[in-house]
């Protein structure tokens, strides 16, 4: 059996579980507060040419999600996000959880444009009931998206101004950061982010890690007591080097990077054996999710062999299909899936 | 000048206020747990013809929705509202505060229907994450909208079985009941929303009392330890005797009735005005808050003499204008609105 | 049956009651956006002589407490207050609701002191695990207390330079305020409160009002979108302008303070016949809630006559009782109790 | 360096390490759905002698702590515990956070007693105020304790019968439990804290897991869709199967059960040393963490050679200081220390 259902299946890139062996029986500084996450910071710090950033390592995405809002916003500020956000459709309300307002905007192929947030920010800053309204005090959004698709650096700029102009915090959710930053045509770096962002996050769980996130805060005004916020919201790690080992090992020779590239030339192979064999996009992503539309045959056809994501049908009946690669996605495993893909034309 | 921006510009009916006066000197338990506030429940339970109700009266319409919310909700549930619903735009996030996501479905006249909340029931009850997702445990809609406009007895009934059929409470917010309840063409009588919904509230703020809602509840298993809810959500008030009084006041001899049914019946002479005077609606509300579309010249030629409210502009430029009669407006406040309807159209 | 049980069982002083009739039938501004609001925070601020004053009015104390909690604290810090504090012992875990921990310290006489205080901001100051505790952002007290005692001028100034030397805010919850201030032997005056406190509120439920309290703020950190958090917190009344009614009668004249004063010289002379009769106080207060020690016998001599409030019983089964008497309290009803006390000596 | 700070200095265990090195390159299904977690909770319900039990696994503790009281409680209720308990003083108010409060009792060495739970139910149960306070919902108690202590077999069953009287539910954090089974002089089993809780947790983080803590629901009610609880409070790890590999190390062929006896071994021979040496313990802990009580120059003389813990200074002077060992404690090092000890004597 073939998996190409997510990108969290398999533990570790060998050099991340290595490295975690590597610091086995060493004794370490509880919390974070160790020689290793301050090792993993600085590679970090430097690749993204932002030496005066704050690192955070936290275990997971929705736990990073929630801290950094109830760290950023007062009570009666909410965030903007594409309605298809993950923190609006698959984080158990885990926002609203501690207390913030989430305001959905339509999305436009899982984004949010600067156009859309300028008319919520000017919504309430023309309102004559503001003390009746949550004021938008910042905006999330995902690098790549849901949908694997991702901003151009025109964009992330339109939306950093539009932030500006309306005084809302900037907030990139990275779980999947490498894949995008490896997104065919892609014209983002990470150093865009990290300029662009107020907050945001490389994720590791999804790229090569065991697990983990590290949270890059930007504006300093988010990062006073950051360390009170993940406690009090459960994403302190007690063995906190565990996460910096890991990163420290992501950030040695570029290693997040370059098998997040891996996957992603994978995703295309894949994107063109798909288009070749006349099967439809759901969506048009550029990395390395694949959404896919199969008749319900096409499916089966496939379902002894391969493991992908079933996300629902469209209206004439077509199965909204997601095929995700990974770091870990072998070229056996695409060449496997490729070729069925070929079959399934004829 | 006359005004006709809400309903709630005026202390009280005179009657209320009477009611107030004559138990000035009294003494009384405190917190509500009082003779007169038995009597007012008492009252209310006949006229509704709900014996088995608890009754509890609370200051105002934000503090009596999220108190009745988060006595009803798990953690992980979520409420359905429309997205013109009152708590979703209205209440500076009030219901995220205290925990609970709001999920927004799209409005028909400030109406949702059973159908929409069967799909969100079924998405939920057929999702394979429900983890990841909120579970919608409660319909909340407002009797009139927040446009004015009424469901019918049918809608209700459907909504009902909606709320059977996927496990939700069914929450009425009853603000402006008496406007609702005495609308042009409604088929719904009191007895059917204490029948129909799980709780609901009798709004006294806007029908004639100086401030006050009349909790009903109908479900006991929301109404467990309610008052303890109300406390820990700052709706207790100390001398809750003023709330029974003003309540007694309303359910003696149908007056919360007769003067909701009054305004209304005001309202249905400014609406056939503007109807004549070919003054298009907004919506078409058969209820004491009348949405018409205006120039700006229109506006203009009101502002001197009456106060209306501005909701925004359409697309064309229109302006979006409410006019809201009250229990305490007058024949002479109606007629000149009347004739001035009249002279806009020459 | 005479009624000394508590402060809130009547609804007005005639005063204010007349202030309510008088403008009836008048259209206001809503939510507290009206000149009678204007007007009532005028005089306010005149009398505490604190022009650069926020003044909000809400309906009642619990909400009052914790929306100035909401507004005045970040997510990760605590309030300090006495054990018997009223926010930590009679108001359902209202704080705790809304996402603050409180820490109780041991009180005497209702009281903590400056070096309490100190002791706490130290122990955060010099914890090396900061992060794994709350900080101490802000210190609630009541003047008078719970158990009717006051702070010297003295004691507020130095919990004022506790405050200042750790970065808290002073909140001073004043739902007897004109109680204490006509304390027997005190010192403070209510220019002294607004000069010490961050925030405080002039308690108008138990002093005069038929419901209200005045939000004063002093440090304009908390007050920056103050309306959002009373909204957000169900604190803002429709009609704003029957607080304001209410305030501006009482803070004319003196009213506020006269009929205060009245209360408590009329307990004064009740805590002088227990005195002499030989019953013993549980507490010594200078306000006008008195708390003696009866036996089973002596309650149950009063218990036809008089209604007073049972709060507990001491170690050797002594029968702690509150006589508290109000604004409204006649001297008809003050000699009755005193004539009682005396013939309990005989 | 001798390292006796805490018992999460060291990664993991071989064993678990091992573990996890063997399945990386396996595929497992997401968020905790895999076959390692179903055959590690199969071996811990076979271990505990209670196969109606529901296993979750969590990342760490301060997580499962208040994700589990989000999940039993309701808005109303709150938790008692230990004024030294770990989620009242140092987890950053987390479950105040979340919106309960938390009623702490005074300690006698860590522990909190059958009486005072009874004495706390027995005030809620008849205050005739009861919805002005908290009704207390839950007992949250550590083994071992903070200080190391544990509660007898008797003492259990008594604080059961407690909660059994008064319908709270009784919570065991296990952070440490394999080192509270293994104490000096214990006479509970892990069956009997499955059999008396109605939720606790299996430490792992603390016990020679790399991280995790096996939360085990032994009352159905809480566990109602406990996942729900969660993926919202942030606590559903992506790759759960990660957990599942460690605990189903741990749990094969008692591992979790000889390593933590053996670290409990090591400290009764330190325990024994300080003894011997006239050192005076601060509190007489029969568990891996020994609690004495060092001269200034004692610590001195230490601190070259040994970490350990400063909990802060005696009335007197003395520094409070803390040797803990662990599953990776050696023998090598434990010898070290006892030297240093006698060393100390002389």
């Amino acid at each position: 059996m073939y998996r190409f259902n997510n990108d969290y299946s398999v533990a570790a890139h060998p050099a991340v579980m290595q490295a975690l062996s590597d610091i086995n029986g060493n004794a370490y500084g509880g919390y974070g507060l160790d020689e290793v996450c301050v090792e993993a910071a600085d590679l970090i710090k430097k690749r993204i040419k932002a030496s005066d950033s704050d690192v955070h390592f936290l275990v997971g995405g929705t736990q990073a999600n929630f801290t950094v809002i109830s760290a950023a916003l007062l009570p009666y500020q909410s965030v903007l996000c594409a309605d298809t956000g993950h923190i609006h459709v698959h984080e158990t309300g885990a926002v609203e959880h501690i207390g913030h307002k989430i305001e959905a905007l339509p999305h436009t192929n899982g984004k949010i444009s600067a156009e859309q947030i300028r008319a919520a920010g000017e919504n309430f800053r023309t309102s004559d009931v503001q003390e009746h309204i949550t004021e938008p005090g910042m905006v999330y959004i995902s690098f790549p998206t849901e949908f694997g698709t991702v901003y151009s650096l025109q964009e992330l700029t339109d939306i950093r101004h539009a932030c500006d102009d309306y005084g809302m915090i900037l907030f990139i959710d990275g779980a999947r950061l490498g894949y995008g930053l490896a997104a065919e045509g892609n014209d983002v770096k990470i150093e865009d982010i990290a300029r662009l962002a107020d907050v945001f996050y490389i994720g590791g769980t999804k790229c090569g890690a065991m697990f983990g996130e590290a949270v890059v805060i930007r504006n300093f005004m988010i990062g006073h007591r950051f360390r009170s916020h993940i406690k009090q919201n459960g994403g302190m790690l007690a063995k906190g080097f565990l996460l910096g080992a890991q990163f420290r090992a992501l950030f040695t020779d570029d290693l997040y990077f370059d098998i997040t590239a891996g996957a992603v030339a994978k995703a295309m192979k894949i994107k063109k054996a798909f288009a070749e064999s006349g099967i439809p996009s759901y969506i048009d992503s550029p990395t390395n999710q694949q959404f896919v539309l199969l008749t319900e045959a096409q499916c089966e056809a496939f379902s002894g062999k391969f493991v992908f994501e079933n996300e629902g049908k469209t209206a004439d009946g077509m199965r909204i299909s997601r095929f995700c690669t990974s770091w870990g996605t072998t070229d056996e495993e695409t060449d496997a899936l490729i070729e069925a893909i070929r079959e399934l034309k004829n």
